[in-house]
């Protein structure tokens, strides 16, 4: 059978099902889905491909999910470090966004993070943040999978007015997007102490209408449970908002009766662990969580508080802090992290059926990993290299639904230049 | 004048003074040492150079110094995650270094780690293993800085047969080093839970006599701190152990008063972050540390328990974690965090005189890292994004004691090809 490309792997780590690890497979592209996976002594027989890859001492994996950016905000990475989170946000993020925050900002901070994903193994994200038309129109034209949130606050922002604005726009953007086929559109209110009840009942009906997920942070820091006098997660039970469509992003404030409360209602959580060190947030429980059946996905937040998009850095913090927190060494195991950063994370943006796995029938979403490395070797595991060992400046190739977007460390889609000289621009503009 | 090296930097960080970040600089260097640092347009009709360098998009930064590893274990990276300390070491380590740990072993895995660590920007490491003399060959071999500890067990192993066995050995191999430039010999009893009272004694007493440090592995794990009668630290102080030359490393269980205690010895404490977590022995209260005037210096174990030897990660672990742990944002900052990883270091070894910052008269010890990567653009503080951004597959050069050992990502002192074959031997044999 001819087919479009033939990928010849030393290893494959498909994480459906869990822990396995084939070797000396091939992995078969053919329209943008993966038509077959089998031992790479048949591959040749079966399939005459277009386009043959010999990946030798390499791995692949599935692309990685990012389930928590603000892409955007990559052109604010380290303009200002070290200090707690209020006086972070009020005396340098938030009057940077007031002062600078616009279509141009957004499309090449988009881009610039959508560059750094692709070339660190992530095929697909979900973004939360203003003018998101600009960051999908981005994603589509860079070939990168995308969740674009459809953003709600409270309050005016240079994309919207309010809460009614917000919505009205989300919604003409939902309709225009719904044909995309790598782009999605969860309901993104920003958060509970930044959002009222009203518009969140109104986004609850339409989120259920249009069977999309919402995307919020939930429980960040102890300011945020402790100020109210209901505690947030509560707030949103109440007003029914918590069930199999709700992706919480951070809940590093729990109590065991909150787990307990969270898990039976099919909730899905968005662990970040870098951001929440970065900004004394807390520790999200999820061993605890994992354990609850609480399926728990895996997110970097924006460059501005972590300061990257690394999401094998985060991987890797994941696994660590998890053992450390819950004083146990066998907490979160790198097949675990593995699978927050990829299933786990379609599962909670309701894409598992297309994305997230190795698996014959979905879209060839695809991450290379060269493991030849002086820090590398020797290799007992390829799965614990990937969590515990390995850079994401060793990926090497990456596919997004079939086509190729980085190629030996080269992006496809970008004229990487042009895209190093927009963003010196910003650079020179913010730092005056 | 003529001297041997001039690298043109488009930013420097010499860590002393803290928090300088020298723009448009150059550093010479001449017979080995840092002869100047001044400002590029002024270096060139001073210095006429052998070499030059333009590291347009590069910061120089002290090399980093990894200040507790047991460098020969890096054969086992990956062997054995995921599983509570005394499982680990008893079902996994232990039998393996009984079965497999000879000259041969230490000589290959020394020289995989030294790799590794010259690859990261690393130019000085505090070791502790069997086969020290043949670590040091490898260090000497391969032209890094190393201070090799002179091991002392109670119990028997390939090396000795018990401590004054060891302490035997150590002394010889201290007077058979001690004219070599890159190498000290720091006396390194492994543990109180492992060396009794009257080898300590000895140590303490040939510690003074040939002014070296004591690098021990101290509080490591709750386990450790409740099983004896006595706090292990209590007891070490009782023997007058803890004094300016004392090198805990760990230091994850600590009273309020033994941080009062431990500051006012002078003594130094090492923190492995990435380490304590994965073995999930427990956090080093490391802003509270140095506000009580502790020198702290950093170091990643071994890569058994790591699973890297990559200071740069460590680093950011370390930043980050301090934040989450003390709930303040703001402790352990990127400078602090750079200077754990360089002159800390250097202090704690009692080798500042010579390295651990790029100083005029102090050893070229010199890590080059180029920031022009999507992934640390934009740049609006160099020192943030080497703390909290860059990756050690960043460094593309490095010196030591002014001789290049990594040119452009190559190893001048190894045949890579030849080494990838040792590890690869290794593996077969361990795995089997």
């Amino acid at each position: 059978m001819l087919v479009d490309s033939l990928i010849k792997a030393r290893w494959i780590i498909p994480v459906e099902p869990h822990e396995v690890i084939l070797e000396n497979h091939s992995l078969i592209i053919h329209q943008g889905h993966i038509l077959d996976i089998l031992p790479s002594d048949q591959a040749n027989e079966k399939y005459q491909a277009s386009e043959s890859h010999d990946l030798i001492d390499h791995v692949l994996i599935p692309g990685l999910i990012n389930a928590h950016t603000h892409a955007a905000m990559s052109l604010f990475r380290g303009i200002a470090d070290d200090l707690p989170l209020m006086t972070w946000l009020e005396e340098h993020i938030w009057p940077l966004e007031a002062q600078w925050v616009d279509e141009e900002f957004v499309r090449d901070g988009s881009d610039l993070a959508i560059a750094e994903m692709l070339m660190s193994g992530t095929t697909c994200f979900n973004d939360m943040y203003f003018f998101p038309e600009v960051t999908a129109q981005q994603a589509i034209k860079r070939g990168i999978r995308a969740n674009i949130g459809l953003i709600v606050f409270d309050f005016p922002s240079a994309w919207g007015t309010g809460a009614e604005h917000y919505l009205e726009k989300g919604i003409d953007l939902y309709h225009s997007l719904k044909h995309e086929p790598l782009i999605n559109t969860p309901f993104a209110p920003h958060a509970p102490y930044t959002v009222s009840d009203k518009p969140l009942q109104k986004i609850n009906e339409l989120a259920e209408q249009f069977d999309l997920p919402i995307h919020i942070h939930l429980h960040e820091s102890s300011h945020e449970v402790d100020s109210p006098e209901q505690r947030p997660m509560q707030r949103l039970h109440n007003l029914e908002l918590i069930k199999d469509n709700f992706v919480a992003v951070h809940m590093t404030q729990l109590t065991d009766e909150e787990i307990t409360q969270f898990a039976a209602t099919g909730a899905h959580i968005v662990h970040c662990p870098e951001s929440n060190l970065k900004l004394a947030s807390g520790f999200c429980p999820v061993q605890q969580c994992l354990d609850a059946g609480i399926n728990v996905a895996l997110g970097t937040d924006s460059a501005a508080s972590n300061n990257d998009l690394d999401m094998f850095s985060e991987m890797r913090t994941a696994a660590l802090l998890a053992k450390g927190f819950s004083k146990n060494a066998s907490a979160v195991s790198a097949a675990t992290t593995l699978r927050m950063a990829t299933l786990n994370g379609a599962k909670a943006l309701n894409i598992d059926n297309i994305t997230g796995s190795l698996s014959i029938g979905k879209a060839a979403d695809i991450c290379a990993v060269d493991l030849s490395g002086i820090n590398t070797l020797p290799l007992y595991n390829p799965l614990s290299h990937i969590v515990y060992t390995a850079s994401s400046h060793q990926v090497k190739h990456v596919w997004v639904a079939g086509k190729q977007v980085l190629k030996n460390r080269e992006l496809t889609t970008f004229d990487i230049n042009d895209l190093k000289a927009r963003i010196q621009q910003w650079q020179t503009k913010l730092q005056s």
